[in-house]
């Protein structure tokens, strides 16, 4: 009976299916011992235990010997021979990329800074460039090299590749930037909103793991947020979601570069948020202000404070609407702590409907400033393809 | 080989797990063709008519003939005799009840008005009996009913079934509201807010159906949201998303019976929106000024319309941190129609960063005043085990 029924020609899929779990987990996580394989992919022991030994003889992970709980137990990995990622993050004012290997081992980094509204071919020049020069750096060709992935300080829609917001990156509009940047190299490119991947990376490893729902909250040169519902990142349509720099804050305020008044990006973002301080401080910088709050400069604190309970307003909008478990606050402005969390935590609590658990919680991000680099590398190693299915070497390899 | 497969103990499972999604999407959708059914599960159609002719067999389900696209097919429903469900939700000024079966089809239907500030004893009370009356109204037994689903205007924490935010539904607070329904009809009880049942309906059978994203709006006495996120409804932590009438838009304003101040509920909802109305008008009520509205009395008019750009700007703060595709408004306030929905539309446009895509739609409830009672129906039905496991009788039916 078995043998006739309808469903029996699935049973390969189903293999496959469970072999795409096990290499996603390996994947996402950089390393887990087979018994944190089976708590993450929900299968048995034993079927961790044989696919683990397929993958091993198709050469797509490898086994290495290590200590859990003062345990020994063995680490599987991707297999390092599979090739490297790049990370590249566009900031307003800085560029970051790094190179990892397919373990999320960060093998190489640097941050170039960039003119203000540098523009999109110069940019990605610099960019391919530094991903060469890093390459290099590590010995390595540029044939190993499998996936980029690329964040940019606006909305992207994952369909195209392309800002999806005319006008809140300028230099940068109508430009098919993943493609651009994937001419360049000869190497798939993955490009997503910066806060998004900051956000991946919070979730993935940071001060979000093991929580369904959370705000990840990037505030610097601008201000933007990156969600994960359900344990995954949400994008929204066209990929606009997260972008509460474009929350009006003030009905009579500046016009934004996004062509409405008074968005939060115009009352925290910069310039705006460094101009009260120009008449005593002269020309200062976001950096400046950072390192003038953690000496106590009072009028540093005062313009820092303000964002905070600004930022709050709009983040308790947000959290009143999802009812996430936690906010993560990263960015230029989080390294001054409690001067920036403390009103941003009050107005969200103040504005917050609390549940009897008390609301979500802000905390500040467990990667600082390399939080979206670090998204950046955990998207190019997710959307990757690794390696050739390993189901070709399967019929010969499985189980030897 | 393929025998001693580790994954071959997994095949039943799966056949199972294959099952489940053809009962799952015939629940969710009332009744489907089996054409439709692949679409829905994305199985083969010969998959999908071997598990119909088990569940057939095994009494789950029921097959009839019917024309779809001027083509003869077949469509496939839950079996009748499988019993029936009740939906309950309870407002504050009103109590609907309806009585379904596993179809989805509504086959009683009743409103009861309630007293202001009614107490959770006496309304579940009158549900209870009102239950009993419809049931005993289309003749069936109450052993028949197999699931409610309960509604109600205050976030509900799906693990416990009782309210879980304090003071915004006096009377109600610290009451296992599920429970004691529960026990007065021996039947399972499935609560949750009310506008995550608009929600659901709205996506399941209404204007959201086939979209990703979506937020749905109910204003009536109160004001409330449902998300549905990736096509499922999202509830957040304790089921509090979407609690939009607490977000502060007037930081000067009224203490909310949440606690905070200047909430939305304490500027839009009742007895707040119908205030200024009063000197020249009388008491009136909120069905009074939907009325009047569409018999354009400018006095009301102003009123809604008003409500409608304040209901705007939070919801384009909810907006600008989803992405939503569409933005469905239900309640009293959506049967004045434009009126109402036009300057909620602009406050949105204006507020929203407008992708190339231009941004949310803001459309009508297709469903109504019933959406809530339709999505308690709907979540019933999905939330109870219509049947003893099919499975039981596999061995013997499948394939006759």
């Amino acid at each position: 009976m078995k043998g006739r029924h309808p469903m029996a020609g699935s049973q390969s899929s189903l293999r496959e299916a469970n072999r795409a779990r096990v290499v996603d987990a390996v994947k996402k996580h950089g390393g887990l011992t087979q018994v944190e394989l089976a708590g993450a992919t929900g299968l048995s022991a034993a079927t961790v235990s044989a696919i683990v030994k397929e993958l091993v003889a198709a050469g797509a992970v490898e086994v290495r010997n290590t200590v859990r709980s003062g345990r020994r137990a063995q680490l599987v990995t991707l297999a390092h021979r599979v090739g490297l990622v790049a990370g590249v993050v566009v900031g307003y004012r800085h560029l970051r990329v790094a190179l990892a290997d397919v373990s999320h081992e960060v093998l190489a980094e640097q941050v170039l800074p960039l003119p203000t509204d540098h523009r999109s071919d110069t940019s990605l020049d610099r960019a391919a460039l530094l991903i060469v020069d890093l390459v290099e750096r590590v010995g390595a060709d540029l044939d190993e090299l499998l996936g980029i992935g690329l964040g940019l300080p606006a909305p992207v829609d994952p369909a195209t590749g392309m800002i999806s917001v005319r006008g809140v990156l300028r230099g940068w509009d109508s430009v098919q930037v993943a493609q651009v940047l994937e001419k360049r190299l000869a190497c798939p490119v993955f490009a997503d909103n910066d806060a998004n991947l900051g956000a991946l990376a919070e979730s993935t490893f940071g001060a979000g793991r093991e929580l369904r729902d959370l705000i990840y909250v990037n505030v610097s040169q601008g201000v933007g947020a990156g969600l994960v519902l359900n344990g995954r990142v949400h994008r929204g349509a066209d990929g606009t979601a997260g972008e509460i720099g474009h929350v009006q804050v003030d009905p009579a305020g500046r016009i934004c570069g996004c062509g409405s008044r008074g968005c939060l990006e115009t009352v925290v973002g910069c310039p705006a948020l460094l101009e009260p301080l120009y008449p005593s401080y002269g020309h200062v910088t976001l950096r400046d202000v950072v390192r003038m709050t953690n000496q106590d400069d009072p009028g540093c604190r005062e313009i820092v404070a303000d964002a905070g309970a600004t930022v709050g307003t709009v983040v308790a909008a947000l959290a009143t609407g999802l009812g996430p478990q936690r906010v993560v606050v990263g960015g230029d402005l989080a390294e001054t702590g409690e001067t920036f969390l403390g009103p941003l935590r009050d107005a969200l609590r103040r504005r917050t409907v609390l549940s009897q658990a008390g609301g979500p919680d802000v905390v500040p991000s467990a990667l600082g400033l390399r939080a979206e680099l670090l998204g950046a590398i955990a998207l190019a190693l997710a959307s990757t393809d690794l390696f050739e299915r390993p189901d070709s070497t399967d019929d010969e390899g499985a189980g030897r």
